[in-house]
Formats: structure tokens, sequence, C-alpha cells
């Protein structure tokens, strides 16, 4: 049962790459909420395939069609259901997978586990494609985190062997407009860099890969809890469930783990009558919750495992050794577009969390409203 | 709802720190399993302060009671539950941190969170004392993997400044023996530098962090699921509502992030009639998926917040600045101790796999042996 | 969070009566399973309005659409969800109610809790059509344990004052096809009266409910846990989530209540080398746990709430007494419909424990056909 | 996983009836509720056995020690933990029934489904005495919703034959206080005949069951959800995980089957300016929401399994009939001590529903005195 999350939302994504269509149901979501359809169709296109030549040029324009749940522009308390049906499918691309599996995929642990019975095209359920219903649900929440004065925005650190310093927006008091909207990193030479990276190998046949921060700011004191579900634990049941993601740090992460107490601690200090640390090793987590500071976190995105390269593999049919040339349309780094995945399913982790701070009897638009 | 952990099991950790008692309930865990009492004791031992220079203080023998679950040597099928009688209290050390949060702790988030009625002392069911339950729940589960041919250790890959390559076991074919008993670390000479580094942190009234990595081996091909029950989604889970994490990666984690596709694939090639990978970069999961190789992670621990220095803080009956100097007993560096506390959580978290490719009417032992 | 059932497979249900579509979301189902969809289709139609002068004159086709989950007559290991899309609405005729709310409705109590946000047109989740997609997820669940040899047979016990010996067939040994398969109830001649006990009441614009006993035979021993998911609670709760249903009891159930220890307790015999009980009065469960012997609840259905008689309520925005005649197409008799409900939930509750008796890598199929 | 139960709490249950101890963790309760703990004992002497001559002699005091999530008389955000010692063991008394199962218990279910590793004496955790852990839970509950003037009270309507008019109190406005203190019932001349009923069916060595029937009043309007979580569902759920329970209803319940919609409808009206309805019919629910009006179910307890009269069984290790005498000390009635675990059983569902509807950080204590 894999394909849940949530403790007071739930949110559950069916569907495959390649079969007619995909999807995903968000229960839990109080009724009365404004949903604005053009924003999120825009935060879906930030995901989508095809835009440019970092990505893959397979088309999927990426228009879920609301079945449930939303009715004139506002929750309705139902389940919100929401399809996409797949337009561009070449399941032909991926057969000769299911005997011979790629590197780097789900491929061989897919036919162990489901004993051949899966769908091998395009990766079924294990596909990064499974993340356009994530960023439905992600993108509905982060409207909703917006009326409430909460924004998240991420942004690419680093690429491959271009890298910026980490901590390119401060951890204090970040300017998440200084992020460029179209090729999502602060610095523009740093950003021209990164895109020869890319075009470097995509030229060898090869891929790269590279790291994300996420920062969220306007949230409260008091969202998460102690041990199992402290935000820490929250947050990354969701990020690794995206594909490719195989690292996350909060605050100064492993780089704390070299320093001192006495330099890692943040010191608490009044401003304007409010308490807030003069640093932000934390991340804005202290013992799994916010402390009002940004929370801030890194995710390190492998290198696209598809490549055009030669790699060695072997036949399962015949158990002998092979060499494997993967063929079709494949993105020779998925960094850029794994950023607004990465916003989303922060999203939907924190929106989770504030659901468990509203109460009354479900009238959740008016809770939102006072507390702008 | 914070202090739950599982899916076909249920971990719960309940009580607190310097309160009368503290426990763990364990659900799900079928009849007959065989349950060493004097092997658990030693492994707990391994978490308990007190051991030596490098740890608090405070004695706490850490004996666990079992209320319920186990009989005669083994599960009867009912929710296991053990008790730890809290000993050496002295929460007056505690009293101060109520009114001025001490840096990198959770005094200030939980006064907010839970509205000034918390147990302050001790940090309350925030403090690292929690991971004794822990360590229950995990020296059983890791007993019955054990059982299974699944070997799970950790060890100090670095120590503040003080570190040795990530590396320093193989990742395709890792000797778990390398490990020392006492100090786990697998090379003598960097042992003693990390010691010293302790022992300096120590001198100066301040602490430091470090990382640890942990491997399984033995594991079969299939645990885990796609999405959000992912090995890593799992792992992590249960990680992070350890105290003092705050990274997580699995196989080349971030330095994966920088290499290339055809450098961070691991080939599949067959050995024996069995198909493994020549490198494991993957750190063992494909798709969420274990694919039969050792299982590694590693884990960054931040430098303990309680430290002797000065530091700055607020009053926050007055809402004032302040300097707070914490006595009591502290670890200049809780790294050694939270080895097998990554080691439990791990074993936890695989163990709730391993329960899902059972079968049966609950005949969890047969089922066990045929598998040895 | 009220869309889901389960605990090793989870059914959640979506959209609502009257809006564009309705369906229902699958997961934890094995890979490999068959699916039949001619006999889903079949089951399905037993449920749907229109078919006879006892039922709705709503025209609802119910053809569910799979989207995901089911690929080439078998299940794939994903979540599998179905789309029917609505036809047939009319949801002019529920305008009113949303200001003067139907006595033994839902309109008042969602008025309340949604703050008038919910979509009342047809009562939107509450609706007895949200029974559809139950009825998928039991059908699919039905022909999985069909494949098993375990058969579920539910069948009319009494019409408002019309009822037949509620032990019309045997609890031990029961003859399932008896059953008719047009009005289901075991006497031919009782159900005449019932029909006409139906007839009456819709000339009169009034409505009659009625009793439905549930058989399921075939299990093997050791459904089902101690406390709170045992099988009475697990049936419980799927069975009270049907609209219209407000009894529920196992075996001898409030009989039993009235009568001794000595004639309630079903003595052990061994008939052709097994264990069984000589009667049943258990209905098959003995501390939770299926005992081998049939599996019989019995279900108290109310008379249908929407008449066509004039009734007393109140005007909401006026807080006024008001008189309401309810127009629009309503069954006099739901009982008979509700029948096929009764089996797909009762076929929901029972597969999710027999999920946990599985094991293996998902390797549904080949464990099912072990067994039969 | 059976041994908890909740959405928005957590109950679980653990140890067994003739082991060293046995418990309950509550976990999901904000901090700063207030806990009157003498209170809770006289609730818990009124389910413990051995008081008079209607129940076992065992004595049981079934004081609870609570080991966490209470201090000084307040919770403190963390987990509940209670323990109760048992003393009175004589598990010699059970011994016989590993390998002759007990008609109407869990002995044989539980012997095939744990593979006869489980603890045979007294039942295990199938035993009513777990219940006692349940009532801690739910003498909790019921404190905390007494606070937000809501009332729960439990009484006898029948024992074996004898029973009294099913609404001996007013369904529309019942006063509770009505109710005898010392047997729960309204009539005393009932009460007299019930009393001679259980003695006579204990001078033959046999046992008599009985109906219960438990009312809430103070509930607002909007307590509980649609389909699988509405009212219904939630309380049969923990209901039925009652030892002896075999049947619920709601409102008329069966009865309300047998008459026409006309007359079942409860007609809305006005009332002090509130909405209420005429009648109550539907048990104080509509479309699993509370509706404002009494909340009512009836439950049927089976009668007592064990008796002293000879009962046909069969001896497992030899599969041959046999006959079974039992012996030890058991209630020849259960139903006046199942009282209190009745109401025990609804606190905690309603009180899990009261919790969904609070928000806030957790300030538990103030929005409760909000709404008194």
């Amino acid at each position: 049962m894999s394909s849940s999350y949530g403790e007071k939302l739930r949110l559950t994504i069916f569907g495959s790459s390649h079969g007619p269509s995909l999807g995903m149901t968000l229960e839990g979501i109080p009724a009365g909420l404004p949903v604005n359809l053009t924003q999120l169709q825009h935060f879906l296109s930030r995901r989508a395939p095809g835009r440019d030549e970092y990505s893959s040029s397979r088309k999927e324009p990426d228009h879920p069609e609301f079945t449930s749940g939303i009715i004139d522009g506002s929750t309705n308390g139902d389940a919100i259901t929401a399809i996409i049906h797949n337009r561009d499918i070449r399941s032909t691309d991926y057969e000769q997978f299911s005997n011979c599996p790629r590197p780097g995929h789900a491929d061989y642990t897919a036919h162990v586990k489901y004993n051949n019975n899966i769908d091998m095209a395009g990766g079924g359920h294990f596909s990064g494609r499974m993340t356009a219903p994530l960023c439905i649900a992600g993108g509905l929440c982060m409207q909703w985190l917006e009326n409430a004065g909460v924004h998240i925005a991420a942004y690419i650190t680093s690429i491959g062997s271009v890298s910026v310093d980490p901590y390119a927006l401060s951890d204090v008091n970040p300017d998440l407009t200084l992020i460029s909207s179209d090729f999502p990193v602060v610095n523009d030479k740093i950003a021209a860099e990164m895109k020869e990276e890319i075009m470097r190998a995509k030229a060898d046949g090869d891929s790269v890969g590279g790291i994300i921060q996420c920062i969220t700011t306007g949230l409260p004191v008091g969202l998460g809890d102690a041990l199992f579900d402290g935000m820490e634990s929250r947050i990354s049941k969701i990020i690794f469930a995206i594909p490719a993601v195989k690292g996350l740090s909060f605050g100064s992460g492993f780089y704390g783990a070299s320093i001192r107490g006495s330099e890692n601690n943040d010191p608490f200090c009044i401003d304007n009558d409010t308490i807030r640390t003069i640093t932000n090793h934390s991340g804005g987590i202290l013992g799994g919750i916010t402390n009002g500071m940004p929370l801030i976190f890194d995710t390190a995105i492998k290198p696209t495992p598809s490549i055009a390269k030669a790699q060695k593999s072997v036949l399962l049919d015949r158990m002998q050794e092979s060499t494997l040339q993967i063929k079709g349309r494949h993105d020779p780094c998925i960094v850029p577009r794994a950023v607004p995945v990465i916003e989303a399913a922060a999203a939907v982790a924190i929106f989770d969390c504030w659901l468990g701070i509203l109460g009354g009897n479900n009238h959740g638009y008016d809770i939102f409203q006072k507390r702008n």
C-alpha cells in the first residue's frame, strides 16, 4: 500500500506512465477553500516535459480533469480526484527492459517483486511521470498556504560539478523573488554554466544530477510533532518518494556534523517583539517542530539513469550478461523539472500539518482568512 | 499522534526522560518468534549513558521490564510492551529552561506548541532518552532478522573534523566484523583521533557531531514499495525521528549528484547464478525496492546542543534577551551512543517490510526457519 | 477523512451523486489477479436503479471506466481506479433541500458540518449512489474470493411487516443456490407478498425498509484478529457506511441475548476429520476470528426517507417551521438494491483479511491457485 | 495489528488476562486536560469483578498505574500509558482449554490462528479482562466530555427473557439520573426480576445474556463524517471489539426496518431557537453525522460462554470428540459489568470525533472551557 501519504489529508496517486491515464485523490480537505485552476496549470507546466532542450522531447500537456471535490472554483468537502489522460505514448520503447533491466532503474526490482506481472511500459508507477499527480496535489496545497501567508520556493544549487554557495539565499531572511522563473537559479552566471554542464552531458550521451534547496517562509511556530511525526520525518517520507532523490538534509545538515555545538546552535534573540534565532542552522525545525524561521532543506538528485551510452546488463530469461543500448526520449538532466516537484512535496507535507492546527466544523476558509 | 511508526508492525513510544518511566509497545509481531533477553540487554547497554568519558555521567542501566507479549522466551502474538523505570532523575537541572530555552533544543517550540503544559524536565518526550525504547524494539527486530540471515551494523565515519573515507567498508561485499565493538570505527588509528576530537571539545565546554554509516547485508530482492512506501521513505521517517539527526543519504547520496549517470549507474552482472550489481551507488535500493545488494545509508548527527559554554537566549516571561549557562550532565558527543540507535531504527523499518512478505496464519517462526 | 476503508487493501470512494462522475481507488491488490469485467458488469447491474417498478426510475447504466490497475484482464499491482460518469442528472430536483432539509436525510447535518459549502445536489457524497463505487470494489473482491472457494450471497428476510424465518437457509450448511436471482428471497410465496408490501407503500406515497441476511461459505479458520480488528468490527465499519443501515447482528444476535449459554454455545464436533460446530449461533466468528463455519450477519435497512407524502421540516434561512413535499424519482423500497451492496461490503472486508494471510513477494495469483 | 483504535486519538491495548499485567496507551490527547483519578477509580470499580453475587468471585481491584502522560492532575501532551498489575491469577484453571476448546470461546480459533503459540491462560488477549484498559481510556474521555457538557450513560433493557420497554427512557429528552447506580436499570421492579433471572441461571450452572442501551446527551451537530467514518461505523468498530457483543442497532434499528418511512422519519421542528427533531428514530445520527439529538444505540450481549454444565467439545491432539466440564470462577451474567464498558467504548469513539473539531496548537483545555 505504497500509494498514499498524509495524516490529516490523504494523497493517493494512481495510474501509470504509459497506460491510459494517471491521477490523484486528495481526501481530508475542508469545504470552501478557493481553487485557481489557471494558476495550477501554470504550476504544472513547470514540471511538464518538452519545454526546452534540457528535458525529454515527450509532449505531455498535463491538463488535469477534476472529477470530484471542486465545484465553482472552490472545494466542497468531498475527496478531490483529478485525472490526466496520457497522450504521447510509445510503450514499444520500453519492451526490451522487461528482459534486460536498465541500470539505475526499477526494472529488475519490480520484475522480482511483482513476478513479472507489472506493466513495464515506461516504468509503470515507478516512473518520474507519477510526479505529475503529486504536483496537482502540491499545487493546490501551495495555493491554500499562499492564502495564509506561507511561501514555498525551491531552486537549484548545483548541477553536476557546477555549484553555487549552498546559502545563495540568506537562511534567516531569504528573498525568494531572486529565484529566476525560467531556470530556477539565483545567480544568472552560474545558471549559464549549469546549462552548459547539461549540454556537455547530453552531447556525450550521458546525464548529470544536482542539488535543490527548498525554502518555506511565513510558517508559524508549532507545526510538526515529537518523534515519528516531526517535520523532518514528515518531509522526508514524501521527498524520498520522488524518483531519483537519494539524499536529504535540513539546515546545516552534513556540514553541521563537522562543526562544534557552539557554532551550530542558533542563539535566540528578540526582534520586533518576536522571538527568533540569530542564525538558522536548524533549518527552521527544533525537536521536529517549526520554530518560525524559514524551513530549509537540501535534496540530492541522482543523474538520470536513462543514458544513450551503452551499459552492462543481463538477460533475465537466459541469465546471461549483455550490453544495453537505451533508445527513446530522456532528460539529460531531470533537476530543473524536479524543482516544482520538490515544492509540491513540501507543500503537501506542510499543509497536512497545517490542517492539524485548524479546528471547527470544517470551516476551513474562515479560519484561513482569520490567520491572514 | 507522533508516537507511532510502522505498517505491518506498529511501534508506539511513551513516557518521558525524567518522569517515572518510559517504554514502548510493539504490535503486529507474529506469535512464536524467539527472544534472547540477554542479547537484548547487551544491545541496550551500547546505547546507555555513563559507560565512558565520552558520554553523560548519568547512570541509567536501562533494564526493560516486559509486561506483555513475551512468554517463556518467545512472542505470544499479543502486543509487546516494555517499561524502563527511570532512576537517576535530577529534574531541577531542567527547571530554568522552561523560561529560558536552550539553543538547539525543543524547549521553545514545545513551549509554544503545548502552551507550556508540557513537562520540560529533561526535554519530556523530545529527549534523546526516548531512543531507549526505540532500541528495545529495534534490538528485538535485529534478533529476528539475524535468524533470517540479515545483518545490520553501523559505524562512525566522522567525528567533527576527523573523518575516514566514507567507504571504509566495501559497499559491494562489506566485512561487518571489521567494526570495532568498543568504539564503533573500522580504523583504530582514526578511532584514536576521533576520541581526541571529542576530548578537545569537552575541554572547551563544547560539543561535536559526526556521521554514521549503516550497512545491512543479507536482504532479499523485493522489500519496499513504489512511491510513498519505498525503502528510502520508510527508513527516513524513522531515522529523522531520532533527535539530532539532520541529514540522510542513500548510497552515493549527495556525492552521486555531482557525477554523471554513466558513473553513478550500477551495471548488472551475474555472479554464481545470481544477479547483482558491479558497483553499489544505489545503496541497495532501486525504485524504492531492495535489489539484494547491501543497503547502505549515511546519517548526519548534529553536535549535542547542550554545551557548558555561555549562550544567548531569551527570558520568555519578560520577553527579554539573556545569557544561558547550562549545567547538568551532558554528552560532549552523542555520536558513539547514536550508533546502536541507528541500527535499531533500521531494524524496525526493515522488519516491518519483512513482515509484509510473510504470510500464513501468523506462523511466523516456521516461515522464518524455512527461509534460513 | 471518511472516504477510505481497509488495512491490507485500501478502498477510497470519491465523487458525488449528481456531479460529473464518481469512482473508487483500490490499493494494495497484488499483481496478477484475474479480472472478469463482464461478470463485474453483471454484478453492478443488480444494484443499478431503473430496472423494475420497485426502484427509482432514474436510469444509470453504471459502466465503470478503469483508468489504472487492470491490464489485459488482470491486476498489475498498481492502485486500481475506476470512474463512473453520471448521465441522468436533474440536480434542480434537489435545490430546495439546501434550505428545507428532508427528514431522515443528511441535508441538515451536512449543512451545519460543511457550513453550506457542500454540494447538496443529490445528497453529495451522502447519496446512496456512492454505493456504486463500493460495488465495483466489492465485485472485484468477490471474484478473487470465488477463485479461492469463498462464496458470498445475501438475501432478503423481511420487507416492512412481511418476514420469513430469519433462518430460511441452514446456518450450518446453507445452500446458496436456493436464493432467487430475480428478487433475492428464498421462498417464492413470501417474495410475492414482499413485492405487494412495496407496491402498497408506493401507492400511499410512502416507503418500507427491511432486513437482509448475508452468508459467506468456504472461509478458512483464522481470518480476523482479537480486539479492534475482529471480524465483527471489520464488517460493521463497512456495513454501517452504507446509507440506511441502522442495525447489524452476527449469528443469533439480539435473539441470542435472550437465551441461555447452554443453548447459545455451539458445541464442537468432528466431521470428516474436520473440526466444526454442531450449531452456528456464533455466526462463524469466535473471539473476532473465523471458525470455519458459515459467516452470517443480519442488517437492518430503514425505510427510504424520501417519500412523496408531505412532511414537517424547517426553513433554515428564516428559522421557521414548514411543510416539505419531496418530488423527484425515489425508491419506495431500497432493500432489493441493497442486497448486492451488502455482498460487496462483506467481500471487501473479508478480502482485506484474506490479503493478511497471503505472503510472498506479491505473488498473489500463484498463492490463490495453490489454495484451490 | 488488532490492538489499536482511533483517528485523532489512538488507543492501544496490551497485556493479557493472566500474565503479569495489562494496560493501555492513549495517544493524541492535547496537553492541559484535567484528570480526576478518584473519579476514574470509581468508574473502573463499576466494571471490576467480585463486587456481588452476579459476577465472578475473582478479586481484581484494577488500580491503574500511570507511567506517562499525566502530571499533577492533568495531561502533558505525551502518550498516556497506564498499567494494571494482575494479582489473583490461577492460570491452571485454563490449562485444559488449550487442548479441549470451550464452546463459545476463542480457544479453538486462537489455537489455529496463532499455531498454538498463544498464551491460553485466561483467554490471553481475548479475555473480557481486556476491557479494563478500555475502561481506563473511556473513563478519561468521559471526564473530558463531561467538562464539555456531554453526558454518556448506559443501562440494561433486558436480561435473558426479562425485558423492559426498550424506550424506558425518552429518546428525545432522556433523564439519565433515573438510572439506578447500583444495578443500572431504570425500573426497580424489573431490576429485581432481572436479578432473579441471573440467580436462576447460576443455580442451573448456566448463564444469561442481555441488551444494553447507551444514551449520550449534549452533543453538538456535526460529529462524524460521511461514508466509512460515520458515527455508526466509528461506534460499531469499538463496540464489536468488546467480547460477547453480537448485535448493535442505532435508534429504531431492527424495529425501524418493519415500519414505514412516514413513521420512521423524524420531522424537524424549532424549539427555543434551536432546530431539533420531534421524534428520534435516527438515534441522533443522520448521514453518519450527529444531529444534536441524543445519540442512542442498543447492544446485544450473548450469554457468558463459560458455564458449569457439561458441554460437547473435542480433543485437539487426538482429534476425538469429548465432554468438557469448565471449573473456575465465572460470571453467570456479564451484562451488568458490561454497562460501564459500553459507556467507555462510546466515550472513546465520541471523544475521537470531538478532537477532530478542536483546533489550535493543542490548546485543548482553553477550547474546552470556551465551549461550556
